[in-house]
Parts: structure tokens; sequence; C-alpha cells
């Protein structure tokens, strides 16, 4: 039928605007690309970098780290490329989270300490865009007494998040028995290393 | 009562001899400490270093590679300090073990990879002595697209067996996530690495 072939070729050539626009995004998008693009548009608002559902804010990669100074008071920041991030009391039962800060090569750098029934979670993520988080590699290094677990890989940019990387395990993973190979009083210890890819 | 307390002192000089005096053992000990020595004898026998129940071997250190090549010869060995030890069809379900042997520095080490439900636990061991296996030290890495996994440790020896060490996820344990992240067409390759520690 001539006219609804007719009718499917001037469907697949209407555009329309990212819904994005507004921030300033400038892409126009058939119907069927629409969804995926917004999905990693540039545009789209950061959501707050922190682990769990409590904070509800969003807004521009500019204004991050000010939201992460006025409202996550609490996070410690270190300074350096190489430096320890100290888990206290592992042992604690239920789901935790440890967070801390590490600012380096001009950058911050969010550390998350996830754990969820018996199994911990350990992953960093740049406060910044994909393409910059594809700029550098982070190590993180468990060391005991003749044993040590690494494990090196991109940081996620806050704009994609690190709950999909964890649902697929995409980061440092370890049960109960491993920290306690590893923990000293209950507290683990460990060594996080940011450099350029 | 002063005459129990006579009979308690002598009773805790009597000395017997190690159950492995036959074996070559000239050990003797009181009654309070010979369990325990008797369990890190270095005259008690070595059982068969393959995973799983089947085989009910035991002998002497010296017979253990003999008895691998005549009753075990589809173990792989690979020559060399830095080998890939492949495992295909790691997907299979159910509890499934994967061995192969390195060869390297004049010994002979047991490589094993095990699956139990979605767990996987990989470990080397040493065919020699425990003071032996305390010489060395070995590393497994996973190597991804722009991911990396690495355990080092000290390998046990064949007389202490894995067992233990996977029941206290003292090697390198992952998970199917992780598992499936690494691999390539169900097959997973670690390299494994020993130097001299
Ligand atoms: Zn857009
Ligand atoms: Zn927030
Ligand atoms: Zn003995
Ligand atoms: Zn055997």
């Amino acid at each position: 039928n001539i006219r609804n072939l007719g009718m499917e070729k001037v469907a697949d050539t209407i555009v329309f605007p990212c819904k994005y626009q507004t921030n300033g995004c400038l892409s126009n998008l058939v119907h069927k690309n629409k969804l995926e693009h917004e999905d990693c548009c540039d545009f789209r608002p950061y959501m707050c970098p922190c682990p769990g559902a409590s904070c509800k804010w969003q807004g521009s990669l500019e204004n991050v780290m000010q939201h992460l100074w006025l409202a996550h008071k609490s996070i410690t920041t270190l300074q350096g490329e190489d430096i320890v991030f100290l888990a206290t009391d592992i042992t604690l039962l239920g789901a935790v989270d440890w967070v801390m800060m590490q600012s380096c090569f001009g950058h911050h750098f969010m550390l998350v300490l996830e754990k969820q029934e018996q199994q911990f979670f350990a992953i960093v993520q740049l406060i910044g865009s994909r393409q910059q988080a594809e700029k550098f590699v982070y190590r993180l290094e468990l060391n005991g007494s003749k044993r040590r677990l690494t494990w090196e890989s991109t940081p996620k940019s806050i704009h994609d998040g690190i709950q999909q990387a964890i649902l697929l395990s995409d980061c440092l993973v370890f049960d109960g028995a491993t920290a306690l190979l590893f923990s000293e009083n209950g507290n683990l210890a460990i060594n996080v290393t940011v450099s350029i890819g």
C-alpha cells in the first residue's frame, strides 16, 4: 500500500528536540533514537552522587561539589594520588555505606564501600563527565599478612553512577570471610591509587 | 590432696611416640600435645592433592608426582613461571573443578579453580612440604577490557591442602557476574605467575 509506506517514511524523518534542550542540548532526534540519547545526554542533570536514596538533589556538574560541601559536610576528603580509605566497624549488620573523597590531578573522586548482606563492593567515581572519567585509572588494594587483593579499572562518572556497576560486579567485590582476612579490630584499610590512564 | 597432685605430675611427664613413628618421626610427646603435633607432623602421609573426594591414594611426598602421572593422566602441565590457566565452559551448573599443573623453579605446582554454586575459588598449591611452599609467592590475574583483578599469596603445601583455605576465602574468590565480565565465549583465562617470595 503506497500510501502507508509514504506515511512511515515521513514519520522516520520527523525530529524532536532532546528533552534537555532547556539545559543547553542542541540535538534533534528521530523518535527511535530519542530515549537512548537522553540517557547519555551531557546536559542531563547530575544527581547527588552519595549512595543511598535519601538525597534528591540534582543540578549541573559545576554545582555538585558545592552541594557536597553544603549538604554532606561529614564526608572526609584526603589529598593525593595514593591514599588509605579506612572503613571502620565493617562487621556492622545490614546494608551500610562508607564514603570518602579523594582530591588529585585537579579533580575530586568519590570512594564508596557498600555492604549488602555478606558481600562488599568497593568502587571509585569521578565528580566529572564520562569523557573526563575515561582519562583515569583507579586501583584498590587490600593488603594483609602475605596476601594482597587488587582491583584496577576506569572510574565511573557520577553521571552514570555506581549502582549498575555494583549490580554487574564491575568493581572490587569481596565477601565477609575475605574482609575478616584483611581487617584489623573490625576496621578495613583499602589503599586507593588514582593515575592517568 | 597430695597423692592426686603427684599422680597428675607423673601423667604430665609420660611421653608417647608420634603415631607416624613407623614413617620415620622421632618425636615423643606428652598427651596434651600429641594430636596437635600429629596434625602438622612432617611424616604424616600425603593425600592425593586432586580436588574432589574420589581418589583415596596416600603416600610419601616423593611418590606424589608418580601417582599423578599414573592415576591422573588427563591433567595438563605447563612449563614456566608465568602461564595462562584456561578454564573452559565456566557456565556449567553445579560444583565443578578445573585442575592444572605448572612446573617452574624445579618444582611442580597444582592450580585449582573450584566452582561452588555461584562462587569461584582459585588457588595454587605446591607439590612439596609447608617449609618449601613458604619460599614462594603466586599471583593470579583476571584481565579484561580495562579491568584487572589480582590475588597474591603464598602457595599452600599439598600437605595442608586447599579445602580450609577455600572455606576461609584465603584465595582468589569471585562470583558469577565477575566471571562473566572476564570470560570470553564461556572460557576464563587466569594468568598464573610464580616467583620466589
Ligand atoms: Zn540531549
Ligand atoms: Zn546530596
Ligand atoms: Zn610426628
Ligand atoms: Zn589421586
